[in-house]
This record gives C-alpha cells, structure tokens and sequence, in this order.
C-alpha cells in the first residue's frame, strides 16, 4: 500500500499490484476514510465470490467481460458498463475473459489496508 | 439523466451525454445520493476551469492527456492515472489531448442532476 491517505496525484505505473490468489490482483489507486478507488484484475475464469459490506461500491469495467449477480439480478458486463452496489447487498463477480474492473467504496475499505 | 439512484447495472452505450459547451461532455453513469461515478469527455485544449467543492473527489484518467492543478500543483496524466481532491480545494483540468476522466465523488453532485 504506497499510496498514502489524500495523495493528490499517481501514476498507474508506480502502484504496485497485491497478489491475492485465485487468478485475481488488486491494487489502491487513492483513498482516503471516505472515500476508496481500487484496481482488481481477474485471469479469465477468476472469480469474486459472494459477499456483502455495508459500503456503497461503483464499479466501472476497464476492460475485459464479467458476469456480475447482484442480490440475485444477473447481467454481463463490457468496457465502459458500471454497477452499482447498495449497503449490503450481496453480489459476486466472475470474469468471462481476463480483464480489469475499477471499484470505488464509500466509506473506505480499511480492510484493504 | 436516466439512470437512476441505485441502479445496479448500466451499458454505457445506453447512457446519454450532456453537452456542457466548450468542448466538454458529461454523463452520469451510476449514482446514489452517498456516491456518483461521472465520465466527462474533453475535446482537445478544453478546460474544466479552476473550481472547487465540498464533495470528496477522485478521478482516473481513462483516455487522453491532462495537466492537473490541485490546490497549486501541476502534473501531468495519461491513461490508468489518478487524482484525488481532498474537500473544498482548488483544481482545475486542461486536456492537452482529446480524452475522457472518470470523476468520484462522495457525496453525490447533487447540481449534476
């Protein structure tokens, strides 16, 4: 985690990648407590299992094709298409081909510290 | 502005974009009165002129080139990089390129809608 709380600027290339297993990556482009943008890059078949948080998350796909499922809705995702995901609301991710989604939290995710 | 407060999924073809004049463009892609994710298009040397406000921001650039100035300093950002804008200080964008930024913010511009 290199990029420090209210960090005004940051270059995509000095922003290292955390590993988290499963054929996914994540990384902490900016934040501070209330407010998080977040990397998280999936190999192909990788999946972001169900879960909740009581965080509002919108999300934006950068590249590649996901399957989102939120609270029970499904819909396939390109480039360009976001979602959005309401306190607690369970929703899970699988990737349909490798590629990179943007999540954006708030309050900030301070278990991703 | 068609997509509506805590909508879960979004195409972004499907979203219109507002002209603002000067070159800039705008659409709101998805939105809650806590959290709006925004694109904003700039046609090349259009402005998003000096400003400020009391809703957290953060950016990414998704296309193009920009020089930034947040509270007094200038850099410069290409694709993948991001900024953030602590509340109520002064920053302004100049797209040195033709390019589109992402802009966060919590919690929603309510003068957007």
């Amino acid at each position: 985690m290199t990029v420090e709380s209210g960090q005004a600027f940051a270059h995509a290339g000095d922003i290292p990648w955390q590993d988290l297993g499963g054929g996914v990556r994540r990384r902490i482009l900016c934040w501070d407590d209330a407010l998080m943008m977040v990397e998280v890059a999936f190999e192909a078949g990788a999946v972001g299992a169900l879960h909740s948080h009581p965080h509002r998350q919108a999300s934006l796909v950068r590249s590649g094709r996901f399957r989102l499922v939120i609270d029970g809705a499904t819909r396939d995702l390109g480039p360009g298409d976001v979602y959005f995901v309401r306190p607690d609301l369970p929703h899970e991710a699988l990737a349909l081909e490798a590629g990179v989604l943007l999540d954006v939290f708030t309050p900030a995710r301070q278990d991703f510290l």
